[in-house]
């Protein structure tokens, strides 16, 4: 999908949170703005919102010299998330249909916003409030269709913390049936979402192949992407999204299922669904 | 009080939204948006916020050839407003506490946002909502004495509306005492500020004397104003100032009343209370 107007005072929300957690020197704030300002009127909006955002944090990382700004507030996120682990392993474990638990707590993943909800027992609750409530666009049983007739699948991941549900989901759908998972990260620091440090931290590592895509927009960007990721995405049977980056940026792409959150009007409006609405959408399979 | 970095974000959406409001021409949209942030730059952020609003939608209009994109909103929040009239005049009388019930019903004037509640009948909700319901700052025992001790008052509008709500407050003052009230206009259109317009389509201008205070900001900012309006600043008893605009630039000044929803984070964090909370505050008063 292609950039609005209405992504410019976004990107400016973003570009000041993402300095105020690199500096409190408020000169270097506004200078971070002001670039901003600068930069915004020369680009195109023919793009991916993503691909500006990416521009917007660059500059962020160039004038406050600070590479990860959001470094703590992911490992935050992480060690939140694992504190949970357990419990909502078993959680899927005891429900009826375990793929479709794992499934919708891999989207409540994306629902989290540890910036609201800083405690552990609020992001439970909002955990199974998730799990006990509909999907707004909910196509699970193609979801279900399309993973037992694949053999490669790649996982695109969001963010840091949420990723700890991402790799619950992995663990079903390994249990479940011989299929091999491609988990795909970041390959830089790029506001809180997951590189490869998160996958080492939380284990998929572990549990599953994990590669960079070599690029540092928030999204999959596939112009950026390296070439092993590129030969994987043209081989893989499915692709699992996480998020709205990489909506944003393969909305046109096809095998692909969609699992986020609607976080902004934009986005929701792309969709057909309201701000907050939960989303497991599917773009048409390719014919056998 | 002082502009912060957390106004960027918002005049570049309220430069979006006027843009939208004039002309349906993304290009010529597109050029607001990026004059504003060639212009937001080169500005001290060292006065009030509104000040740099001026700015901005002065960007707005230059650009967009719309001295007035915010026409047929008001209008339409007069003609809604208007309707109202009778039964929330019927509510005041049959009141215990008549002045205290047109004041909450005056600051309920600043609590519509017409944007998102087109229909009349959520509109008598919202209304009737806050007179049953605290104000969060609420002065309103100084307010009354501050009132009976006063000869000559100035009101400051705020939006078109909004103003109907006003009348009833002022119609309620002039039937209690003997007092002099001069209630002031925006002196050009701006955002959906009221104008003298707006307060002879009401019918303000029949109940009382009504000014422009001689600027196109959304806001008073004293610099600015007619020596008239100055005169009378200066004389004046007590003055009611209605809205957020009013409070930003005149937060330092005595012998004001602030009669405001708190819309935005920005001025809830100077009040310290939460966005959308509802305030009746007096500032100090000079010795006799």
């Amino acid at each position: 999908m292609k950039a609005y107007l209405d992504c410019v005072p976004c990107f400016l929300r973003q570009a000041l949170e993402a300095s105020r957690m690199a500096t409190k020197d408020e000169n270097v704030q506004r200078k971070v703005i002001d670039s901003v300002m600068g930069r915004l009127p020369m680009l195109s909006f023919n793009v991916s919102p993503p691909e500006i955002a990416q521009v917007v944090h660059g500059l962020v990382k160039e004038i406050t010299g600070e590479s990860d700004p959001y470094r703590e507030i992911k490992k935050k996120h992480n060690q939140t998330l694992l504190k949970l682990y357990s419990p909502l392993k078993e959680i899927v474990s005891n429900s009826q249909d375990r793929l479709l638990t794992a499934t919708k707590m891999a989207i409540a993943g994306n629902v989290i916003d540890l910036g609201v909800q800083n405690e552990v027992k609020d992001l439970e609750n909002t955990i199974y409030r998730l799990l006990s409530s509909d999907l707004v666009i909910d196509n699970h049983t193609d979801f279900k269709e399309a993973l037992t007739n694949s053999h490669l699948i790649i996982y695109l991941g969001d963010n840091a913390g949420e990723i700890v549900l991402d790799k619950i989901l992995i663990e079903e759908l390994k249990s479940m049936m011989d299929i091999e998972i491609v988990f795909i990260v970041r390959g830089e620091p790029i506001i809180n979402d997951a590189t490869m440090e998160d996958a080492k931290l939380v284990g998929m590592s572990d549990l599953t192949r994990v590669i960079s895509n070599g690029s540092d927009a928030p999204a999959t960007i596939l112009s950026q992407c390296s070439s092993e990721v590129l030969e994987l995405f043209s081989k893989a049977d499915m692709i699992i999204s996480k998020g709205q980056g990489n909506y944003e940026s393969l909305s046109e792409e096809d095998r692909v299922f969609f699992l986020l959150k609607a976080k902004c009007p934009v986005v929701a409006r792309e969709l057909g669904v309201n701000v907050g609405d939960t989303i497991l959408k599917g773009n048409s399979f390719r014919e056998d």
